[in-house]
């Protein structure tokens, strides 16, 4: 299993780096700190990657998609064949992550690791096409009812892991550098507070929201069958894969293993927002390392995003009141932090411009 | 006087072009409104351009440079000669705003509306160098010291903001479609504090924060000569142009004009921070509808920048901890308003993409 053989390849960054460029950064012809958060950013890539001028020319989102079985609980606004519908708007550039993507200059790769629908009916293969490279790696044909038993089996869930393990591998040896966490998954809000509820203690009524706009009564049913759901299949809190098998979601999985296998690579990783927070907050579980690979993209609408970000530890770059998902605040967040990077490699230092420094 | 002409051309944006806009928002493949801010955005530049396409692809950010008589009351943590050093840097495209403008993909534009330097020394020519545009068109070679009388005579004010005006006419002739507002001038946090607290109400203490970076000793000094000048020049808070001549800044003028040649002209303008957004309160209050052309780039560190922007009542896009001003934070949120413009030009709808709608 790739999971646990990547595990001990995992360290916290190495604060020698941090200082190494705050030292750079306070030479810069600006006032000290006076870019805040985007002189953060650039330090946090610089210890990432253990390089003094790293560069970022190679990003990639990975759009994770996947059914979720829980669907059949009328929980979405939506009916559960959008989530291979919008797979096909994905491949034909027309999503909002692909213009998204566009705009910051990176690849989409959708990966299908558990949509309830057969892609070969459309002709899609393992290859680039417009909007984006289309990758199979079916662990399930959507996950179970979980209001009815376990979502996945404790083998899927590793396997979904692992899948999100094998992309940041392949990735990191075609030379990208930066990766940014994208999902698709009609009710995939629905595992994602029952993950969040689990893992942080609060109550489901907390951190349950309105997902792609569910009116009050479908709220309530939502609230019951994630109450129900963890009361059936008792998720232990302290088992990060006992919950994502039991109450999670394959692209959640997938995410997860993305996050880990970024971390190993040393490669920066921006989660997208509340259903991809949810797998940050698995990945953090199994190794709490993995924070400092991390960027949080935005504070999204979704009322339980917070609550995982402020488990984690995370500040949210963006908060422009996003709720899509996709990977479109991880593609935004992106031009963000080349931001940072652009300016810790890019500005004047004072002896270079000839400019006084502080009196 | 080109600010008395001008000012009856500008009208509040036509409500019928947001609702355009907001239909064809809702018809893309993605919940509704589920794109937050960026939607707003795309709307606006809709509204602004009365346009149903528009593009964005010509911008540019205006750096206004001048210098403050006040500098001379030891208000700055850097020498007054700072100023002329940094329109240098600018010049050879060292300085943040090069930086952040190059990523952008915007021109960037000095304008030594008040610099007490000659130019001519370093051969510095109104033609294109390597990082930007210089133009010259000295009002004042450094405001007078405000704690001793008016900062500018009415007619060097007026003449300021008319240089800003000529600024929009002439880069709306030339095609731009985006505008940043941006400043450089040692010791300019001190008259923006001051037009902050004669034209909101607030104490100078509540509006007073630390500039460059000054410590408690300095910081005491500054509010004290603020509130000098206040006492001395008594500006009128309901005459914008009196409380721009008698505490103001040559540069904050050539923004304010800046605006307002903006609204008349029909282009979205980005309002920097904290000097920037007292340029805007000059501007909206000699005409509120300038407002309606107005995006605030980020929520500045520098305490007095939230109280002018509840007073124009303006959402920053930005939460980063900037405070280096040069328009800096104007050209990273031109990034993010271009993300919403290609949302609303480039997402497939529903019938496009062949995804089902809400149940």
């Amino acid at each position: 299993m790739a999971l646990e053989t990547i595990l001990s390849s995992i360290s916290a960054v190495n604060a020698k780096f941090i200082e190494h460029a705050q030292k750079h950064l306070d030479n810069l012809t600006k006032p000290q700190g006076s870019l805040g958060r985007l002189e953060e950013f650039a330090k946090q890539i610089v210890s990432i990657t253990e390089n003094s001028m790293p560069s970022l020319d190679k990003k990639v989102v990975f759009t994770f998609a996947g059914d979720h079985g829980v669907a059949d609980e009328g929980v979405s606004a939506y009916p559960k064949a959008v989530t291979h519908q919008m797979v096909l708007n994905f491949m034909n550039g027309g999503a909002g992550i692909n213009v998204l993507a566009r705009h910051a200059g990176a690849d989409v790769v959708v990966v299908d690791i558990g949509v309830d629908h057969d892609f070969a009916v459309e002709g899609l293969k393992p290859a680039p096409i417009v909007g984006g490279l289309f990758i199979s790696r079916k662990i399930v044909s959507g996950t179970r009812n979980m209001r009815k038993g376990a979502a996945m089996t404790r083998d899927e869930a590793i396997k979904c892991i692992d899948v999100g393990i094998e992309m940041a591998n392949g990735y990191a040896k075609r030379g990208y550098k930066i990766f940014g966490t994208g999902d698709m998954g009609i009710a995939n809000t629905t595992p994602s507070s029952a993950i969040a509820a689990v893992m942080t203690g609060k109550s489901v009524e907390e951190i349950t929201g309105r997902g792609t706009g569910i009116n009050d009564d479908t709220w309530k049913i939502k609230v019951q069958v994630i109450k129900d759901a963890i009361a059936l299949n008792r998720p232990n809190p302290s088992d990060p894969v006992d919950v994502l098998s039991k109450v999670g979601g394959a692209e959640i999985g997938g995410i997860a293993g993305l996050i880990i296998g970024a971390a190993a690579n040393r490669i920066p990783v921006i989660i997208d927002g509340f259903i991809s927070t949810a797998g940050a907050l698995i990945a953090y579980s199994i190794e709490p390392n993995t924070k400092d690979y991390m960027f949080a993209a935005h504070m999204s609408q979704e009322v339980g995003h917070k609550t995982i970000l402020e488990k984690i530890g995370l500040r949210p770059i963006l908060d422009l009141d996003l709720r899509l998902g996709e990977g479109t605040g991880a593609a935004l967040a992106i031009l963000v932090i080349e931001a940072g990077l652009k300016i810790y490699k890019e500005m004047a230092t004072f002896g270079e411009a000839g400019v006084s420094e502080k009196g």
